[in-house]
């Protein structure tokens, strides 16, 4: 099932899509939901993020390649994570499918993109062992982490490097039927492909990090779970578009401005 | 006026408190209210955390003595922030006044208080001048930023050493009219006094940190800004309550229990 977020009147709305088209819905996925008479064209409506989490979880360093590029950049050894430590991103930052990213002004030209997968929890969850892991996950959606690489070298935090206004794209949906084991990642700018991944190719994957996470914390409906990307980014532009495709899931699109001021 | 947020036949509702009293309003302080004649006794109220913040923000060292005894208990030299870089903490560890802290079971004994000021912003806001910065305040409250120090000092990131559940107390209130230049906060573990500090000896202020972070993203009503603590923390334990008093606003006191698991 594939579950899309939506402005309708003025106010968000969950809706089920089946092919082109959308039949709204009263609640939501998390809560309970009845179909309602509802349907229009999936071309017509605006699309939001699929959620606003309570939560943004974010693996960070979570495939062995980007570890080790990331570090080779920086001249160092690479320091690949020993354990399923999460990390955050911020609220702020998120934007749905097809809004704009905008890089600030007084940004490098050092600003990339990083394909994610994203785990939505569906059910509040508590120490789940690693087998029951997946059942409080509702589904899938995509992310883009974009990052501002000079900020994230020198500020102590990663506030404005990964959280600026528009720096997190996600979505456009969330797909409840996914199969992480066949899923391949593969990023284009402008079309051209820049990257094609093994989704599942991960460090830790989801069942790890939502076992280990639910050992110390509350997961709730609505938190999501990036768990990280493959391989060295390269810079965007302004004028750029950028696509993030899990087969199995879909395709998140954005284009890059920047800022004037 | 000072703020509340309450449960009341199972719902959340804000209410004034005036005296030993609270009046409950429709709305709320962010997007507006009317008072109601409902009228209570503040002692039997329960408490909720004033607000659920759609972004959890946190200043991290924020005091000069902090960063001096923490780098001295690691061996190092200390190295004291050099902008106004904001970090985050996870919603899922907020708790209410009153409610136990509760020590994981696996955690060590190093689990400590640090007792800070929070301010809590009332309307939307991008790009403010240091000058207009606090006009997007709605008020202040406390907040204690539990810790367990050893999972900080070798986890990859601050998960479980500072957001695991209960980890992060926040309340009693919301106050709109507090000088912070005359303020002092006193940290007490089972009614001994620990520390006393100005509240306003912060290496960078509340109004510093919001304008330059309003430079990059956009604060929304009910975030909030949590702005360090000052010295060498002690150690608490099962039975221990902790009280953080910031005077002008109030006590926040809260019970620490470890779990037995």
């Amino acid at each position: 099932m594939r579950w899309i977020r939506y402005e309708t009147n003025g106010h968000p709305a969950y809706g089920i899509v089946e092919g082109d088209m959308v039949t709204e819905v009263r609640g939501d996925p998390f809560a309970g939901y009845e179909r309602t008479a509802v349907r229009q064209p999936m071309a017509s409506v605006k699309l939001l993020t699929p959620v606003e989490p309570r939560t943004f979880y974010c693996a960070g360093l979570n495939y062995a390649e980007h570890v080790i590029e990331a570090a080779r950049k920086r001249g160092q050894e690479p320091n690949l994570p020993k354990a399923a430590d999460i990390g955050y991103r911020a609220n702020n930052a998120l934007i749905a499918h097809g809004e704009p990213i905008v890089i600030p002004a007084d940004a490098t030209e050092r600003v990339q993109y990083e394909g994610e997968l994203v785990a939505v929890i569906g059910s509040k969850a508590k120490q789940l062992s690693e087998a029951d892991a997946l059942s409080c996950v509702l589904g899938w959606t995509i992310g883009n982490d974009m990052s501002e690489r000079t900020w994230q070298a020198n500020d102590r935090t990663l506030w404005r490097a990964k959280n600026a206004d528009t720096f997190k794209p996600m979505g456009p949906w969330i797909e409840t039927d996914f199969n992480l084991d066949a899923a391949e990642t593969r990023v284009r700018v402008n079309g051209a492909e820049k990257i094609r991944f093994k989704t599942n190719n991960m460090i830790f994957g989801p069942a790890t990090f939502i076992s280990r996470m639910s050992q110390y914390l509350t997961l709730y409906p609505g938190d999501v779970v990036w768990m990280g990307t493959e391989g060295a980014p390269e810079n965007v532009k302004h004028g750029d578009t950028v696509e993030i495709e899990i087969t199995g899931i879909g395709t998140l699109r954005n284009p890059v401005v920047r800022a004037s001021r």
